[in-house]
């Protein structure tokens, strides 16, 4: 069941969407708050899995020159094994299973288009059950956030929890 | 120009993969180094733009229901311009320019169908240039991270700049 | 062979259309005819499977928020009893044999999406025979019906059974 | 809001399901209870949106000898209003708006191959907007159900509302 | 309304299946009746749409060396007239329009692969409302047949006409 | 080797395609030449293999309701020997082997719509090696001829055989 | 009209297609005749259009890291003319016209992706008339010959020319 | 790890580009240096890969009136080696494997469509693992280049080597 959300609960998402490591400190400073107070209300949103810090590289800047999305059409009755297996690469950084055209939307970050090519052969293709891939390099990244603010619906004011 | 990262980087960087506050002295008491030494590295990182620090926020918790990929077709000599254009919303939250079938993916997360519909009738194709739209609703994530680990070729042992 | 329909089964029909309930007797009054009348026409249409009287339910009231059409391909020298397999399953609403690049367009409801998936992995890729299959998922239901009038060839004025 | 269905309410949908004109008097003797609660219960289910009744005509039988389901592509900025002209039309007996290949799934019934093209060419395409259109025809229906139990969750014994 | 055909019918059909020249009176022998009779019959035919006699050029004998069937998009409200102009085009032998992924199935006889690529830019593509044409060129033709016998529930012995 | 056409043939062949019975003396007349050239010279087109004479039935009015053509894609090792398998079924009239997406295109006359299927599944499917059909259901033929004129390079004047 | 390749031809032909610049005098000495002979049939060769003598460029050594092949659709009235403007960008190394599901296929050469991204949007795209681009990207490139012998059919020894 | 190329290389690659059989004593005195320096350069191209001359044959010209691009998808997990297998084929000019839609793009050229046909169904399709082949007829190629400048960012002027 999701928590619910209130008025300082996302002005303290706001605030750390853009530096993650912002102090609690300053944070507290800002919304004229206690620096205990905001602590205990992010301690909450991370026990409740609504909030996670993480580090997050660059793969460019970090050695990693091809990135690309493949489409994978896989053995229907065993999707969620298959996946698994995929999820378990270290090329992989991401995996959603979809309806439509492909079966699962793997994303990965390779050094070149030769690592690519391995990885596509003798990784994603070694995983029995996998039928068809189409993968798409990508050009560019034009946009990539990772917070956002819960929808207005969701945040009802005055039933703040402490 | 990137960045050379040594042995000490890398172990920084798989510490904060897994918490992305993880306090610096925390870090250098596993590292037998000082705090300041980490606080200068991760520095330079930031600096050097292979590191940044994120809140990221879980779309099911925070009441975002429906979550989707769209491939886009576009007009292609305006295709940056309508990729910053379609960027700008709200409910986007990655868009890449790709080689293959669709110029654009687009990741977005809704509250619910009827808001994904909105979001493809109102805004999506109403920008110029937009011509066809291909939508893989998500029913599961098998995997997302962040970080990893920089290839091996990158990381050149003794020559750590400070 | 199909029953010939003449002014009077048109007339009928239509009125049920609006509601499948309707009293005979007010069908009755409103074309001033017998409601005995009225009883005979509709056990004609009936018995000659023309007309079938169904309680409808809505997906989404009665907590089914996931509708979908599949379009599935098969193995083709088993596609009856494959499509047979299918047919038998709770959440298959709609299945119809076609030409062109299906073999089967089936409709299900369920519950959410994480239903959909199970049902696609667990039911319908668990059939033997099926290879591939895509998934539409509906945004909205713009329009539904169940009955429309016979077209005017079939109906010849005059030819009144009884 | 959606009702909250009981088991009455479950075992009354069931009756009507096989037969939409069973007479209320035929149910309350199945369940032991009083007509006059078996009226009332249908009567929120109908005010609720949860159920209604339908006479459903056989298309084969009442003249209509090519059934297809059209996959239609349209501008996209202008969907629902495409939707609405086209669910306009006397041929159409179903339309939904799907994420996927196509914005549209149109639902047709015909009296050949004949009135397939001439709505084609005459209507479908007719309506501005509207750019591709693939139809599948039916070469049998396997399957064909109007209502079904609501799923067991949504079902709270013990809080019957009368 | 199509004519009746008897046993009598299929046996001239048949016979004139292998060769579309043979006189009437070897069939008439062949059959044991009158030449004059097999004369009636074949007019018969032949008024009712039934029959039709020709010749047949062979392509490659011919100095047609590429032949190929292109599947055509176009404008879907102009169907009928976009067809009758690719239909007067001499390359054209054969127009279907059809469901499915394309609008028109167009069978074409070309000298060689340059007249082809010049059938389709200055004629094909010239015609207005043309979209899109994907072209199947032919490698080989294995069976290609002008008469069959009509269906055994059409010919009702014992209904001769003379 | 292709024979050599002339003038002469060419008129020939222009006389028969409109009526491939007309008496030699007619065509002979015509032309103010003897009626024994005319059957010398479409005796050598015929040994040639550049003219035969068929009779051409109409599938509508013979009792076959529903014509396809059937994009198939086989085994490619095998292809030669599933064609002649498919090409033997009676409702096949046409059979080419093509480039492109399918491997075979075949055009069927089935009498309705559930012949169609049985077709399908019974037959086409049956052959071992067919792995995929999609099936282009007719709407309307547009044109369809079975003789044309002899490209212009082809015939030099003044080589006339005999 | 083609020249007729003799056996001498041929074996110049496959001496030259290991080394383009091969001494006349080193060829003539392999085949025992004189060195003159083979200047004069290298020399008909070239003037015949059967042979010429290219320097290749390896692209990933001169600095072109992103090699694709394109398939483009355009507008196909102007085929030839648009095909000319493709052409005549120094990205592309290799033009042909089609048939099947493209009208063009573009092989190009970048320095790298974000290259090839500049060639699409502001070359490729911005040529009116091109209607879209499937980009292949190549991952590895596994054969490349520039010549190779005449087919047996068309070297008939004993007419050698000089 | 790349040559770097000066200006006087370039010059020299362009020169040859013209004509690859060019006398290093001609390219010598267009660009007033010494024959034995253009050699020196010539032979250092060509021990780094960069430069190789080749006889190129016209297709047309020898005999092969059938070019085709074919897209070729193959099981993935023994791609190399099924690529190997398809290039050792003489009529393979051509094979790189590809992101996208096709594990292989392979360009061939054969005597005549027979002769394409008897090669994908002998040849190719008798590979195992080949899985599907969609061919790509070539009506005309506008383009064919073979060398190209390197692009500016690698020639680093005053750093020649010699």
């Amino acid at each position: 069941m999701p928590l619910t959300l209130d008025k300082t609960d996302r002005e303290i998402i706001r605030a750390l969407k853009a530096d993650g490591r912002m102090p609690f400190s300053a944070i507290a400073a800002q919304m004229s708050v206690s620096p205990g107070m905001i602590r205990q209300r992010v301690q909450r949103l991370q026990d409740g899995g609504v909030l996670q810090f993480v580090a997050v590289t660059h793969p460019l800047k970090t050695g990693y020159h091809t990135m690309a999305l493949i489409g994978v059409k896989a053995d229907g009755h065993r999707l969620q094994e298959i996946a698994r297996q995929i999820a378990a690469f270290e090329e992989v950084i991401y995996l959603a299973i979809t309806a439509g055209t492909y079966n699962f939307l793997v994303e990965v970050t390779c050094v070149d288009n030769a690592h690519l090519l391995r990885f596509l052969t003798e990784q994603l293709y070694g995983v029995e059950g996998v039928r068809e891939a189409e993968t798409f390099i990508y050009l560019d990244i034009v946009k990539e956030i990772y917070a956002w603010d819960p929808p207005a619906s969701t945040a009802e004011e005055g039933t703040t929890p402490s």
